[in-house]
């Protein structure tokens, strides 16, 4: 097959390869999960083209599809554990806080989208802090300026994984003014990820909250 | 003289022209300041190095040196007219706040340092706010990722000049990091000047302050 | 519904939430604008796509539409306040001078275009000089080097709000240009905002001529 | 006192306030200090000059200065909580590996340096390996390309925070090579701050090791 | 003809003029190509577009066309001589790769493609080691952090040619950060080429492996 | 000799080659100046050390030494040829003025100096213009955001040489905010050199004013 | 009309406005072209899209289209005056080279196009140089990493505006690396414009040659 | 021991590890030194401070220092083996030149250098050519703009490896310029170090100077 897997990720890492689905047809992303299938494991694709995704729909009856996320999942985790909440600053910052919320449903992670919450309108986020409540990690998504992760940062205990994304225009420069800020955050509990990267944002959120000693009893 | 200056600008743009002592001698910013004594004008110097501003603190009795903000200035406004306070969000912002400041008061400007109420302790700020109650504008001054600006400026009615500063390390590349995340703040009354531009903000905001129609009947 | 709206920013900030449109569909904005008029306000949304402008325009009646700005809003100032006059470098830089007067329309405040005035040709500027005359503050709009602001800042005494557009090529780097120009103008009553930013640039220009004082009373 | 400092942040947000010291005097750090010890707090300043180090250590008897990474701390963790090794690319790394560890150690987690085992040296990382067992995190601090954190990141199932360093010359340009290529990391664990962002490094891998429930009774 | 082409570099540089197919219409290539065919020398053109390869493969019958490699040749080397393996980071470098291994093959060199090998799966570049040996020199292709060079270079005692790739998204800005790693590898045998010059690289690796000496006798 | 110089040059670019004196002691530079006089050359070196420029004004009667400029030159022109005037925007940019000047006055050329011109004075230019009637180019001196440049080619008919300095702070980036003003200039008649190049600036006039034809005749 | 034009250019600067027509209709190109043959001038477009030029092309029987150029002028030259060779380091810098040999044909300026003779083909220029002798100025146009300026301007004795084009691919950065090569120019005649600033590179040219004594005469 | 050292990697890379000095004490590279020697290995640091290379030079009987290079090393190749000149484009280039030259003496490679052939005299390196006949690979050291290393490829039949320098100043951004003119080089045969990497430009050289079949052999 043109496009091989990693299947050993599974037991290395806690959870198996996910699919870095950009440029790549849906038969080479089918192909990568006939073969996890094959070795028990579950399987994601992220940055799907619509195209792929759309055969893959037609192909795999129990695919999840996420059309503003462009993910494509299978397979259900045992049972729900920890909890991460996501939040956003914009409404047009949603397709990125998609990405990281499905992949926490695939790493059976309970979630929570608190959206449109940015700091222009101050009152907000104090109005549904308690909707964060126990969280184990929040993944915290913004384009802009990206202030939203320092301010969510100084209201919690636990890790903040900030999410830059490309929203906004001009002196954006297609994220990296986001990306800066949040490098820059002035709040202790804030670490940062690629522009854009809703996949790894949510990723590392749920391997905080899965916690490093119940891995590897469920999966 | 050496330096030579643009005494018509008091007429034409309201106040006379600032100095900028960025390389100057002692002896070019007072031979600025004499001309400007003869035609009647105040005079304010500003980035001037610690020899030059003790040697001009020595030669002019009047002259009202502030060494944090490493300006000089002489000559007081008729009264204090407006009010615009100057925030900082942290003790490194100092500097450029006084830069500001001191900007201010020689514009004949009411004004309030309201200090160290970065993002990082969201309940500073709130505490703070009544301080702020009929400020004509505010001059916001962050370093690191900059997020101030957007957080007062969707509290208040009134124009928000951010400053940057290049308070921090490393992806702070000098003050960009602040300065991309204030232009693109997502609240729509922030405006920005270049980093470290303490005498720019207060300058505007006391502009605004001061008022169109104010401005020929006081000086 | 799907995009949120703050409607306690008009009595916070002394003017509704603004939608921003990028990536936004007609329903999006009409939901806000449907929230809006149910609260009494008035409504704007800038960078609408030409498919949402057109089918809202269809389905408002009482819809301002302006394609060259990319602008639609709803609902009229109680009377006219204030001056601003919008200047502009060149030919190319009117979509962006159009969102500028599109804010301060929508604001109730009274305007003026002054287009093709860039530094290329000296004398076009002094010859409309008296056009600008009482302005509260002027929008300056430019791409390419940007030298247009310092010059007008240069003329008169009110604040100017700097525009950089992405007009240009080559070496402009998406406006980049004409924005560091801008931040490092020797003039010392400009301030600037985002490139392509008319909107912001139109609004805090608006929020200076309508004054502190005067908001609370008009609307 | 000059230095504000936020007490209410260890009941907020888990741990004290952290002084950071760039361009503070010894007087102005020791004042937060008081003001914590008052409070019953721990206390930690980072990237605290050579003469406010010699000045604290003579003025402090408890306090615990370490010259390479810069930090000055007092107060004892009540037990020791969970474990995360710090790994460095190569020798020069060391000061920022020390600042994340004395982080670390003031937050009580149980710790490990294993420096220099560098990518170019590919035998190095997997001899080491055992001694990063059990870890809640890693702090993996690499400067030049910063390739070590995707390899390591390859290797464990936990969270690893990347810290970019400044350490190289030329087109390292002050750590953005580092910083780009770890925010690129095709590992899809990896998480990343500030260049020489010990301090976060090792804060928030401290925060995933003392873990979200365990926070409020130990401190 | 409207292309000219420098046939003497045949002679002088050991190998004949490559046709750089940007923005070339079939028509150009193919006049280069008669040219240097009537001169007795073998012909490649890269980045050739999909219209201008459809022509070039119907006009030519002795034409090699790849599409993944976006490349047209025609001529056979003599003999085969040296030995150059091409490995990729992930599944989407394969196009570069493709384009490396055409000019390897267009030189005479004996290649192999190790695909998929990237740091992220650490297991998988020591199992496929045995098929490098004898290696005069590697070319080693990767996007997103180019950390593979690195640990490839810690491997081998022949020149590696780093080719960087524009694979990635957000902070990887077109290939930058793959460049930047490579350059700063702390592998003391590592040289880098353009993002996305798989030409460049298996040329300079093709020299190497044809050697100096017997570069005259065979061609 | 350590350092070579190329006497060829007169002949074959109309004037000798001009010793770069960065990095270099008085004695590879007076080695270079023994050469030239030896070939009945005159000669000039830049960005000489000062202590390098101390030494050589002792070891040469004839040496004409300009401290701000930091040159050193030999050598009289036959006769005075052409008209080329430098104009400054601000007083910090005289150095790199002098500069031009020293180069202009070594190449035989008629100069004179119009010094803080800059745009935030507008009146300031058009006082002057009188005094650049005849001029064969134009050298302009500014940095900040550079626009000076501009606004003089709007007003001349010759080419405007810009050098963009690095004056300023923050944003200037080091020159860089003048040099794309100046790249972009919407004035038809502006160039550029490197940013603090008063050297090239000054040398490129001289080459237009001396005249192509006459060249050869004089020197 | 809706695009002004400044008719006084020709008088001031010795050559009419030229239109920047990139974002312009035909007609508005139009309008500003019937404007300038009413004052009795000629005109020039440049960057004018494809359909403006068929439009055009197809309203005034004067035109002279150029599409590789995508340029539009009208109106003779009196006579031919001056000499400006226009050379290129590679087939595709063809179209930028075009522009500035339209622009220069507009002037009345004799020109030659020498093209293809970048540095990789060491022998190409040395033969063509013959073709330059004479010249008044020179245009030399070059992508990837402009090399070609320098080596023209060490074989001339007059001045050289180079012309970077965005030719080129991955860490060309759009043109970035040519035009950062070409300011850095080791030879001391060599002046730049902007990338792909093939119109000012002419012009510039043609100012040199027609010279500022002949210019007021001939048009 | 402060420093590691991987003994191992003379017998997997064919050299010994090299210390890279920058931020190390004489100590530190003596422990490394003496742990090479016990293992009967060859020794070089680069980069080392003007105080360690005393400090070496002193303790160190058979320490070749050289001061220029910054390097010290000892032990002595078996035979000389393959050719390499390195060739500098100006004299300022030299520290960088003799890093390289210092690594093949290491190595056991002849070298041979040529200074200062920029290509601003395009006479010198035509001249100069005789000598670098039946080189094995080439190194090309050159800062400004970094032409130098295409006009070398287009003469020669090997390798070149291409340093840049951040020789220059202004928009040379401290080698920015030079790095990527060679990386976009037009010449097939170039590749391309980090900035200043005089090391990694000589040792790759001789890698290829001593080829990978001869390497087990000799040392
Ligand atoms: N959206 C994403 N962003 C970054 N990395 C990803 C993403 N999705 C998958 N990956 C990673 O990409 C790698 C697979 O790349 P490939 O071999 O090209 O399919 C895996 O190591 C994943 O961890
Ligand atoms: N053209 C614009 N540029 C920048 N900000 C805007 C623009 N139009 C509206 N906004 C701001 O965008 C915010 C709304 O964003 P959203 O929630 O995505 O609709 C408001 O706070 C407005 O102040
Ligand atoms: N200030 C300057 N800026 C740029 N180039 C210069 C300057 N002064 C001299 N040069 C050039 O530097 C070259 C000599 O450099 P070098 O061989 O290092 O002595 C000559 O080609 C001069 O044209
Ligand atoms: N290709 C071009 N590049 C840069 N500037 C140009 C170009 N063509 C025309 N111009 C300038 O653009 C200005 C006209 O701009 P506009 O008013 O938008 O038509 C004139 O001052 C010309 O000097
Ligand atoms: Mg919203
Ligand atoms: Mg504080
Ligand atoms: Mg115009
Ligand atoms: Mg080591
Ligand atoms: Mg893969
Ligand atoms: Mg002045
Ligand atoms: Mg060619
Ligand atoms: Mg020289």
């Amino acid at each position: 097959p043109d496009a091989s897997v990693d299947l050993a990720r599974a037991a290395r890492c806690g959870f198996p390869e996910v699919v870095f689905g950009e440029g790549k047809t849906a038969e080479q992303i089918r192909d990568v999960f006939t073969a996890q299938r094959g070795a028990g494991q579950r399987g994601l694709a992220t940055r799907v083209s619509d195209e792929a995704r759309g055969l893959l729909a037609g192909q795999m009856p129990d695919a999840v599809v996420n059309d503003l996320a462009r993910t494509v999942r299978f397979g259900e985790a045992k049972r729900e554990i920890g909890f991460v909440p996501v939040l956003t600053a914009g409404t047009t910052d949603r397709p990125v806080a998609e990405e990281a919320l499905e992949t926490l449903r695939w790493m059976g992670v309970r979630t929570a989208l608190i959206a449109d919450v940015g700091v222009a309108g101050p009152h907000r986020l104090p109005e549904r802090l308690p909707e964060v409540e126990g969280a184990d990690a929040a993944v915290v998504v913004a384009g802009m300026e990206g202030a939203l992760p320092s301010v969510v940062g100084g209201h919690l205990s636990c890790p903040v994984i900030a999410v830059p994304t490309s929203v906004g225009y001009g002196a954006n420069f297609g994220g990296l003014a986001a990306l800066l800020g949040m490098l820059n955050s002035c709040a202790a509990n804030v670490v940062v990820v690629n522009i854009d990267g809703g996949f790894k944002g949510g990723y590392v959120a749920g391997l905080i909250a899965t916690g490093a000693n119940d891995r590897e009893l469920d999966r």
